[in-house]
């Protein structure tokens, strides 16, 4: 194994619980819809608007108004008129409100304290550096698919991080609970990590996190993956 | 005053005490140069060279690159001529090793309970991260002009802080030990804060740090300014 430097990792899903977020504060709302399928709907809205973006559909649209434009969509679907502009707002930055997953903290400071960790997030800058200041998320760096003007899968990204510090691909690791995430940085010659996130998608919808053969590290959380790296 | 919600900070001299670290490491090589003069030589490389970027002269060049292009230059000025290039490589590195004055760490922790705490710095991202870990600055974001893909005092930077994080420029304050720096953000609509570092060219070039009226904040350091912000 290369000398690894630095420690990328994804965030929806891999560093915070989005489901269970997002779901918390619609349900605040009391909008009388399915939170589960709401927020369910909301995220996978997400993939085909950053493809809108990418494909040069839309000019360069930051994640945030691109969850308003999905927000707006499902509120129509969903048959929700009772929201007001300040409340959309509001709830849109839910986003930036994500609690980490009961590992994230203590492992991140772990990790943090053998390599340099960094976001490497399609969500905007100021949403990553809200939740991290909400949560305490100990980042040494915030780097973003905004700072790169791609979006993951985006070989601009991956290799992104790698150029902004100097290193070769193999001497940074990506971590994400997302099996195309990990493919696509592979590709670009980074080491990969999987974490299991089997509750990504909320207790209803189970996610297979069993290991496929091609990640480098296959970890049940981040302090299991600081376990395995301090073996190497 | 507007609802201040992001403070932006100049690094070099006004976060840490480049003259000093830098001055140290020339003076562990042993090279027989005036250290002093040497420090300040290659600092006063580093404008002409953000110019010459600007300018389209050259293409984009990280601060890394322009200081090691000085770094060359000043080698032969002076007359040293038996540093290896692993030796050149790791000198031009003392910049991602500069100290925190004394009153950085408290006075950024203290701020960052009230405000988010970014940098704005001509400094690459590796170079303000490795500096952060290094020196433990409790940044909640690195911004760089590396981001911005422009060096201050181009609007681009003080305008692009404000848009990143969605706000208005008046709810930014720019903390600078320059007042160039500081009157080019004012341009901008941002709000200012002067912080006095008398020894940012060290003991044999105090720097006049007399306050000027068009400043919203004059601040003795970082724990001052926090008791001035308080009583806002």
């Amino acid at each position: 194994m290369a000398n690894i430097r630095l420690l990328a990792f994804d965030v929806f899903g891999t560093v915070v619980d989005w489901h269970g977020s997002i779901k918390r504060e619609v349900e605040a709302l009391d909008l009388g819809v399915d939170t589960d399928e709401f927020t369910l709907a909301w995220r996978a809205g997400y993939a085909p608007a950053m493809k809108r973006v990418m494909s040069g559909e839309l000019g360069w649209t930051k994640i945030d108004d691109l969850h308003r434009m999905i927000l707006d969509q499902i509120l129509i679907e969903f048959g929700v008129t009772e929201l007001s502009e300040n409340q959309k707002i509001d709830l849109n930055l839910a986003w930036h409100r994500l609690d980490p997953w009961p590992d994230t903290v203590e492992g991140l400071t772990n990790l943090k304290s053998r390599y340099i960790i960094t976001t490497l997030s399609n969500g905007n800058i100021s949403l990553l550096t809200n939740m991290a200041k909400r949560a305490g998320l100990p980042w040494d760096c915030i780097l973003s698919a905004e700072v790169f003007r791609a979006y993951k899968p985006h070989p601009d990204t991956y290799l992104g991080v790698a150029r902004t510090f100097d290193l070769k691909p193999e001497e940074v690791i990506l971590v994400a609970a997302h099996h195309n995430d990990l493919e696509a940085a592979r590709d670009c010659g980074l080491r990969t990590a999987y974490i299991e996130r089997p509750l990504e998608f909320g207790n209803n919808n189970i996610k297979d996190v069993s290991a496929r053969a091609d990640n480098d590290y296959h970890a049940k959380d981040f302090l299991d993956l600081h376990q395995q790296l301090k073996q190497n």
